[in-house]
């Protein structure tokens, strides 16, 4: 008898936007490990399980991927039924990759939950469609953690051409910003960052390319952000007014 | 008091993979009005509502777009709770935005409902990341259904750079791979079909860009196709042997 991995997407906050999938591994679950930006009350549904931060945060590496790794690993073998439970998708910048590569090589049975991933619900929930006719025929999604990655992918589209969501890049807002305007890029461009989407504290700057590398960020922000560059945000305004941000609000009033 | 729409995402197909907010709203809804995609467990779940398929299918267009406004605009103003149902996310080449702006302007009050793109975990379900440490540092999704917005999307990435995921695809397959390989993508690049992520019917065709265009589609393929080109498809053979695709014959030999 073996136990099992499940790598499962926690999505961007709102605990109700797990999966009904989800919700049923946490539920089923002996061991949680989770990530840092996952919601309290994602992790509590694991009743019955031993639940553990493995969190690593910007430069600050509390577990080596290693020891992830060799945690997920030992577990299954005792027989547990593991969740490994990360922010958004277990496949976008998330190292899902990497921990299935291990969990694989040492035999562990596994699947992966996909979540659901702020690169296109941060600025969905804000009004904004990553596509929209006539506007954009596409997007990219690029992380600004890491330089010499962010600028390759970067330097791989045509100026002023998809939507670019980028993921993990306000410490790079600048360098980003910098780097598609020397590309060419408009700099009236319009462009967005999402804070804390889905979340209480869910709060937006917009304004355009020219001036992303100004913006200001939410005083005591541990918040993640998503930047969303392309003439798609221009329909935040149309949108987002129309958009209900507490839905309990508006159905408190719905007759049935 | 008004009425109230949700544009909701259904997710690639499995009905596992609804949103627990999805799930929710389908519950509490009056009225679904539901595309071809979705599956029938998820429409299922409107107990209480009138449910009514608005299906756009490849070229037979069902219900003019201006129709399925009105019908949401004109049962929120009665009252209603109205779930307009999508498969994958209403914000991915969904015409998500549209609905928005037509709600938006007729003043009725909505929101968006995130759902599980297959653009990222049609490949995800197979074992394959967009992403990937050293493979990719990023991933762009285009729609293959129309031409002009296809060919200006392919143009617009650098050859042998994102992960290039094609959504509604098959049917121009050949003429993707020809554009790519005309602009300098490699011919061995890996390259993967995945039919009808997350149901039953899931199926793959795994080979390289310079076969895509002839890559053999199933026989009674009325399963929605998604296209991933690059070097993460490599993975598939390490991490989709370990991924376990029916989790339930796994977890019956699970001790707890």
């Amino acid at each position: 008898v073996s136990g099992f991995v499940s790598l499962v997407g926690a999505g961007p906050g709102d605990p109700e936007l797990l999966t009904v999938k989800a919700v049923r591994r946490l539920q089923e679950a002996d061991l949680v490990l989770y990530d840092a930006l996952v919601a309290p009350e994602a992790v509590a549904l694991a009743l019955h399980a031993q639940r553990f931060s493995v969190a690593k945060r910007a430069g600050r590496q509390s577990f080596a991927q290693d020891t992830i790794h060799r945690l997920m690993i030992r577990a299954a073998r005792q027989g547990k039924r593991v969740v490994r439970l990360k922010g958004g998708d277990p496949f976008v910048f998330g190292r899902g990759g990497e921990e299935a590569l291990a969990l694989a090589s040492a035999g562990v049975p596994f699947e992966v939950v996909p979540g659901i991933t702020s690169a296109i619900a941060a600025a969905a929930l804000a009004g904004v469609p990553v596509t929209h006719r006539g506007l954009a025929t596409g997007f990219a999604v690029v992380s600004g953690h890491a330089e010499p990655a962010y600028a390759s992918a970067l330097d791989s589209l045509a100026p002023n051409s998809l939507t670019v969501v980028i993921l993990m890049g306000l410490g790079s807002r600048r360098a980003v910003a910098r780097r598609l305007l020397d590309r060419g890029w408009a700099a009236g461009t319009p462009a967005a960052i999402f804070f804390g989407a889905s979340t209480p504290d869910a709060a937006s700057w917009v304004g355009d390319l020219g001036r992303l590398g100004d913006a200001n960020l939410p005083e005591s922000n541990d918040a993640p952000g998503t930047i969303v560059i392309g003439s798609v945000v221009s329909l935040s305004a149309a949108i987002g007014r129309g958009a209900v941000p507490d839905v309990a609000v508006a159905l408190a009033g719905v007759a049935r």
